[in-house]
Formats: structure tokens, sequence, C-alpha cells
């Protein structure tokens, strides 16, 4: 039996270019001699749908979607995942489901069993758990199909209290199946390569996952569809942050070794990279936009985000605004300069000075003569936002916001200025990340200026100001942020770690406080285990930790 | 038995001024001869938590408060709800419980089974589903305890396939509590009632149910605890939007009529009206501010935000800014002043006509003299959100936001101008609603102009600007906006219903485009069964409706 696995990026929600999408490669698994193609969790809506899944309509267009789909499966079994209604009036009124269409009608349907729903996952939002298990015939062969967290059970601590696969074991499967819409983190291709590994161990069986690539505006998937053999040796990797279609021959997968070719393993800084990339690229594409505007400072954070756009959009889509003020250094603006020269983008040089002036004279009844403080250092922040998203609505630029995790914890930017954007391409990326970002982009050549990248990072919204005037070193925050964010870990536990007591609770009251600037941040493209956004949910005006 | 209902403001994570309100009422019980005081859901934390949960060391504060609370149990029995740990490895971590302490100990442990994970609420994403129930015996009776939503399983479309009260009552029990942390909206109360009395009669018992009180970011919890005799007619509703504390007599409650005084009860406007007021004072005090900063127009959405911010801080502590532009009309300026004079509220001038011109020079040589357009009104929008900051940065007002529900749905505002502010006062209030509010605000004496509430609205941000130029009038918009946002009705269903098939699709759009707009607008006050935020989660890049 040939299995085609059809790696694809969906548009939520849009129907007719996922359908026209899937049936083609339905189309191109035929043609490669496939008996079986699958298709990924929820295919026919895209990952994750969320809320539009409450409209009685929208489950309607995926059935329409799917009953289209069904009528080119001739010639070829296909497994697709959509969501079905319940028809068992108690329980939620929706599955997470798969089809199997074999001679262009469904032959069998798979519901999922283990509903994630912890960090970006809210799938009993919307799902009942599946309570029965049956195998798939298909040309001689039991087919256990199991749907993405449905084989994710077999950690140490598991979130759930049974396994669908102890369950379909017993009717003596041939092979497992799994769909699956499992999100990128730099962490996480090699989780998955584990607990795949370990599935196919467990049951002795070899494993075909099919997984989506494509961003869907910050959740990004990366593709790396598996197979394995029964041993748990990993037979085939497809590509990751690419769409792939591959077919493999069941027998050769258990008895041919070193048979199909392996994607190349990538570093954290590499992964990250290629997912920013697809982040920025595909937010632009499915929203239907070509174009890019930021502000370029100098400094390294908007340096990377310019490079990082430039290669997602082309650099004749990109618009860098220069915004100097009086206590822009020299360099500053020749460093900015620097970069739109190497890189070939587009810019504009608009200084601030008039409209600082203008707040400065129109302010002054109200305040009285009170000092210089936070609050002119946020005005500049806030007329360099105002320019951007200008230049966003004069022309149709899109504005990337340039904030990275380390200021984003701590609140060290000013909300409306810039923490201005449509979406956060690095704001899942820690201070300490950026620097690797950036002489990984300079690998060839140098795009990013070398004084960018060496001079101490700066906010220049004062005079001779630097962020270690107001902020611990960045290695030092980075490595407790890291450990409170990403490993959850409270004041007591740091400390007993060994990082100074005063710093920690400095540190944390910070991230607390900040918790209602970053409500208000853009979509933040995730590339970590625990990104800001919808995968972290804290009380605002909660008292815990501040 | 004497059953005490102690229906408390807790604050999220601050165990210390939470634990002292339970001892202080512990005590006050007492002193009224209480033999059990009720506390709410997860009152040792308040409601919710969020990801605080996920931190060990919250859990443990959590379990450290109990303890102390404990200590204060002699001579009464308690009943309160905390986040306790899972011993069993398999299933999620944490179960949401509540404690039955008598004699200073814990002595039953009762686990909530069903766990609302829908709108506003993610349970399931912290907590394990409880699969064994048991009854509590003290004083010769048997307590069927219940947690919220495990009694809320009863109407048409059943959202679990269990009951625990259906296990609990083969044990006989002579009464139910019920303790909860449910929500207000203004449909609210009228379904909790009827579902606590359906209770009551499916089961024929007395029913005990106590609900938190006050606001915890946008979400607003009203009381209005309630008693029911077995016959399922109410004996007892406790206040509405303030803490309460009443002791009942179970004998009474099951034998004499008209006993305990009744709540009155409040019309829809006049529940949104507190509700409001409550979830701002709530906003400071909590988050340890006083003073209130927002934008005064002259229009009816501020001019009402103000008077509510009025009644809820006091008027000395409300500063509104009147920032008024070339294309601002005469009466606006004359409308906010009027409405200054007679709350009696701080206010500053401050006209920006200066950063108009700064802006429109600085931006000159990029626009090469394109034509003023929505950019130039954006830019005013965002002068005005720049100086309200200002103003909240210098002398630390917190920036209340004046966008109502109308124009937050069809993205009928400006990102980063008036969309700017910490919470959102009256962005779950459609425009029709905010008329009503006026008229009641206004009803022992003018407040808010009248001219404010008869001139057509209009955002002034060019000349003759009129809202019905872009939108709908408001009647037939906030009637569509509500059959599909409130009802999730798509496009099919709303024409099915009679409305104009091209201006539903136009206003459906114009709400899904919107979504990146409000995905980064401030915590919005809920008040309605479907608010903007939390309780409404789209994608941004989807394309279904769009």
């Amino acid at each position: 039996m040939k299995i085609a696995l059809a790696q694809l990026n969906y548009h939520i929600g849009n129907f007719e270019a996922n359908t026209e999408k899937i049936i083609s490669n339905i189309q191109s698994a035929k043609d490669k001699g496939a008996d079986l193609v699958v298709f990924a969790e929820l295919a026919v809506c895209g990952y994750p749908p969320r809320d539009f899944l409450e409209f009685d309509d929208f489950i309607s267009l995926c059935e329409n979607a799917a009953q289209d789909i069904a009528k080119y499966c001739t010639d070829i079994a296909c497994i697709i995942g959509l969501p079905i209604r319940n028809d068992v009036l108690q329980g939620k009124d929706l599955f997470n489901a798969a089809y199997f269409i074999e001679d262009g009608k469904v032959k069998a349907i798979t519901k999922k069993a283990l509903l994630p729903t912890y960090d970006v996952f809210d799938e009993y939002r919307y799902f009942e758990p599946s309570t029965s298990f049956k195998c798939i015939d298909f040309k001689g062969k039991k087919i256990a199909l199991t749907i993405c967290e449905d084989l994710w059970n077999i950690n140490d601590n598991p979130l759930y209290v049974s396994n669908p696969m102890d369950e379909l074991i017993k009717e003596q499967p041939d092979v497992m199946i799994n769909i699956a819409a499992s999100p990128f983190s730099y962490t996480h291709d090699d989780e998955r390569i584990k607990v795949l590994s370990d599935n196919a161990k467990k049951y002795h069986l070899p494993v075909f996952y099919v997984n989506q690539v494509g961003a869907q505006t910050e959740i990004i998937f990366d593709g790396g569809s598996l197979v394995f053999d029964a041993d748990g040796e990993m037979k085939a990797e497809m590509k990751y942050f690419e769409e792939d279609l591959q077919v493999f021959d069941l027998t050769e997968v258990e008895n041919v070794r070193n048979k199909y070719p392996q994607a190349e393993r990538l570093t954290d800084i590499e992964q990250i990279h290629d997912a920013l990339i697809l982040g920025i690229r595909d937010y632009f594409q499915k929203s239907g936009f070509s174009k890019a505007v930021l502000g370029l400072s100098g400094g390294i954070d908007s340096a990377v985000v310019c490079a990082l756009a430039c290669r997602a959009l082309g650099a004749e889509n990109v618009m860098a605004v220069l915004m100097p003020s009086k206590f822009s250094s020299d360099h500053s603006v020749q460093d900015a300069l620097d970069l739109v020269n190497n890189i070939g983008c587009l810019h504009e040089i608009v200084p601030i000075k008039d409209a600082a002036v203008a707040f400065d004279s129109m302010l002054a009844p109200a305040f009285k003569g009170m000092p210089f403080n936070l609050t002119e250092e946020n005005i500049q922040a806030r007329i360099r936002g105002t320019v951007v998203m200008a230049m966003s609505n004069k022309f149709g630029y899109i504005l990337l916001n340039t904030s990275n995790k380390s200021e984003c914890a701590v609140g060290y930017g000013t909300l409306y200025g810039d923490m201005c954007g449509a979406i956060g391409v690095i704001g899942d990326v820690y201070k300490t990340q950026v620097f690797q970002l950036a002489k990984y982009i300079n690998k060839e050549r140098e795009l990013i200026p070398i004084n960018t990248i060496v001079k101490p990072p700066s906010a220049e919204l004062r005079p001779d100001q630097k962020d270690s005037d107001s902020l611990p070193e960045y290695d030092i925050l980075d490595r407790i942020l890291y450990q409170h964010i990403e490993l959850k870990q409270g004041s007591a536990a740091l400390i007993a770690k060994g990082f100074e007591e005063a710093l920690v609770r400095r540190i944390l009251k910070m991230v607390n406080v900040a918790e209602f600037k970053r409500y208000q941040t853009p979509p933040i493209l995730r590339v970590s285990p625990k990104a800001f956004g919808m995968g972290r949910r804290m009380p605002i005006v909660g008292k815990y930790l501040s």
C-alpha cells in the first residue's frame, strides 16, 4: 500500500482556496501512484479556526467542502480532518474529526479523544472528546487512525487519563496514521520525533504522521511530517517550513533501511529564522497585503526585523522609516542608513522634532513647568508610532512591530509608541537571541552593520540613555525571564537556584506589572514553547508576584 | 442549622487581603449564630486566577492561606473554594475544589466535575474534572455540595454528559449548597434564578447559593446570592454589586414563607449602570490607583464614561481633557464644558492644532501633496491619544477608553488614538444602549447636556462628518450586530430574517476585518453575554465572513 502524506499550508476559513489545494494534491498523489492520501487535522478549514466554530454556517461550509473533496476521491482513498456535528444532545456540539473517504464516499469517521486545552490550545472550548474507537479497513490492512494529541499522552506526566491507541491496538492494526496541526517552537521538532518514535515502539507499528505547514497569524506550523518503522526508527522526515507531498510504500517502510531522504536538521536559531520568515510572509499573503513599513532606529531589534521582512517580502516591498530626534546619536542614523544600503529596501527620513516641540507647547499650560521625565520619553515614542502608522494608512503598508521578548516581558517599551504594529516579529525572541539572529543573518555577508550589533543597546529617548540604566544586563535578565516564563518558576524557586533575591523580585514584579501593556500588543509570532499572547493568559489586576 | 452565605469581593492572588477578609467574615458569621459559613468558588485566590495556576508557588500560597483560615473555624464550620493538587499522575495537575472545615481541620474535600470552557471560561485548561461524589455530614444533615457549573447542566442543550447531583442524590441529602463565581451579564440574573429553582424542584431540596461580587479586570461578579426552598421558590436574594453576609435558618427556609428580604430587581440598563461603576471602581482599587483621565469630545460616549467615572471614583478624581481641532464644532466644546460644570470634575483644554500642523509638515516630503484622507483623520485621533497618555504619565491618571460596542464591532475607531486606554468602560454597550444609559444617568437631574444626547453622532475628524456617512443608522446596525455577535448568526441566517443582503455582508465583513484592531484594544468591562475580549476568540488572518 502506498501512502501519500500531503503537508499543506491552509488558510483559516478560506474554503475555496483550501478545497482547491486539497483537490489538486489528491490528483498529484494519484499521479504518483498512491493508494491513500492523508491530509492534516482540520485541513478543510485550517487550524485554529477558534470561535468561527461557533457559527453554524461555518460548520455547514466545512461539510460542503468535504463533499466537494469526496467527489475527487476515486481510484484513491483519502483521510482528511474537519469539524463535524455531535448528534448526541448531551455534550459539546462538535467533534474534531477525520473522514476516511473511498470511492467518492465517506466510509468511516474518526473522532479525537484527547483535546489539548493549554498554552495556545482551546479544543475543549469547542469539541466533545471521543469515547469510541475503531480501526479503518483498507486494502486488507487495518489502519489505526488518530488525531494529533491522541498520540501525545505517553510522557512522564500524562495530561489525560486514557490513551486512544490502547483501545485501537485491541483490533491488531497494521499501521498507525496520525494527522496533526502541531505548532512550531524551537524545541518542538525533537519532542515530536521522540513522542512518535515512542508510540511506534510501544505499539510495535509503523507510524505515518502528517502535519500542517504555514502561519496562522501568530501560530506557525513547521511541517516536518514523519514516518517511522515499527522499531521506532525514523524512516522519513519531510520538509520544514514548506509545503511537501511525498509517497511512501508501507512494505518498504517496514523492511528497507534508509530508503527515503530526510530533511536537514536545523539549529534553534536557524529554525527561528525560517519560522519568522514564514510567519511574516503568511501574515501578509493571507491578509492580502504585500508591503511592510517599520521604524528603523539604528538599533539591533529593528535591523533584524527589517532584514527578516526583506527576506520574506522582498526588499522592494519594505519601507524603513528613520525618525531621528535630538537624542539620536549620529551613529544611529548612519547605522540605519548603512543597513538600508546593504539590504536595498525603501526608506524615508522623518525627523520628529517639530511634533515634539508642538506637544511640549500644547502641554505646557497643563504641565506647568514640571521637569522632563518618562512622559516626554513616551511622547517621542508615540510621535514615531503616529508617523509609521501614517505611512501605513497613506500607502497601505502594514506596520511590523520590532519589540523583543525581553522588553515585552519587563514592559520596557511605550504602549501606542514602539509597541504599535500589526504583527510582532521578534516578540518571542529574547534580546540575547536577537544578537544570535543578527549574526546568523550576516552569515554570508554583512547586512546588519557591525556597529549595530556591538554598540550598547539604547532607546535614545533622553541624553546618553542606555538600556542597562533601567534593566540588568541582558544575559542575566534573559536567564531569569526564561526560568520564569518558559519554565514557570516563581520567586522562591529562582532564589533557590542562586539568583539574587532583590533582582528576582524586581524582575518578576516588572513582568507582572507589564501585563496591561502586553494585553494591548500585537499578536506575536510564536517560536518558543511559551510566547506572550493567547498561550499565556494572566490576570491584569492580579496581585500575585507584584 | 443556621447557614451564613458570605458574598465577598476578592482580589486575585492577594492572599493577605483575601485571607483577612475571609477570617473577619467567619467571625461575623459566628457572631450572628451561624453553624456553617459558606464562601464562594476559588475564594482563597479570587476568580479567575488564569495562568497564575500554572505556578507551583501559587498553589502553595493557596494551601497556606487555607490552613490559616482553618484555624479560625472553631465553633463554626466553613465551606470555601480553592484550587488543590491532583495526587493522581494521570490527568491535569489540579482540581477546582472546596474544603469543608470543622474544628479547625479539613474534614472533606469536594471537587468540581463540570468545567466551563467557553466564552470567558478556561477551566479545563487547568483542572481535572472530578469523577467521585460524596455528601458532607454535618450536624445530622447531609449536604450535597457542588461548585458552580456542576448545577448548570439541566437546560435544553446540556454541555456535559453527566450531572453531579444525579450521583449525590443517591445519598439522600437534606440540602444543596452551591458555591460559585458566576459573572454578571444583563441576562444572567434571570437565568441563574431559573437554573437554581429548576435544581431545587428536580431534586426536591432547598438550595443555598453563594456567588462572588466585584470586578476582576473585565469580568464583573454581581453577587445576588440566593436561597430556594425544596419547591423551587426563591426565599432570599442577596445584594447585587455589593458585599453581603446573611444568615439563614434551614428549618425556616423549609417552612416559613416570605421570611427573608429580597433584593430589588433592576432593569437591564440599571444593572449595566451599576456593573460599570463597580467595574471602574474595582479596576482602580485593585490596581492601586485613584485618579482617571479621559478625552471629552462633547459626544455622548465620552460624556457617559465621564459621568460613570465620577460616580465610581468621585468627580475630584476625574480629569476630562478637551482637545478641539479645526474640525470641532463650537457646540462640541460647549457641550463638553457644560458636562464638566454639571458634574464638577477637573478639566484641561489642549487644542491639537500645533501637533496637527507639525505632523503635516513632517510628513509632507513623504506624502508629496497627496490629498487629505483617512490618514490625516487618524493622525488627529493619535495626537489626542498621545495627549491623554501624556496626562496619564505625568500625573498618574489612568486613561479610560470611551469606545462603544458598535464602533468596536465595525472598527470605527483609530487604533492608538481613541482606542487607547487601560480599561474599556462602554466597549460592551451598543450605541443605542449608550443613549439609554445617558438618559438613566440624567434621571434625577441633567448631568449630560441634552444637546450631547440629541445631536447626530460625529467623530469630527473632517468637515461636517457624521457617523451615518460611513455607517448605517445605529438602530439597524445594532440589531444586526446583536444577531451576529451575541446570537452567532452568519450572513445566510441574517438574510433569512429579512435584513438587506448587501448591508448584512458589508457589516459582517467590517466586523471580521476589524479583528486586528480589537486584538489590541484594552480589556472591556463585560456586561453582555458576549463581550469582545477573552470571551470571543477569532482568527485575525481568517477569511470566513471577510
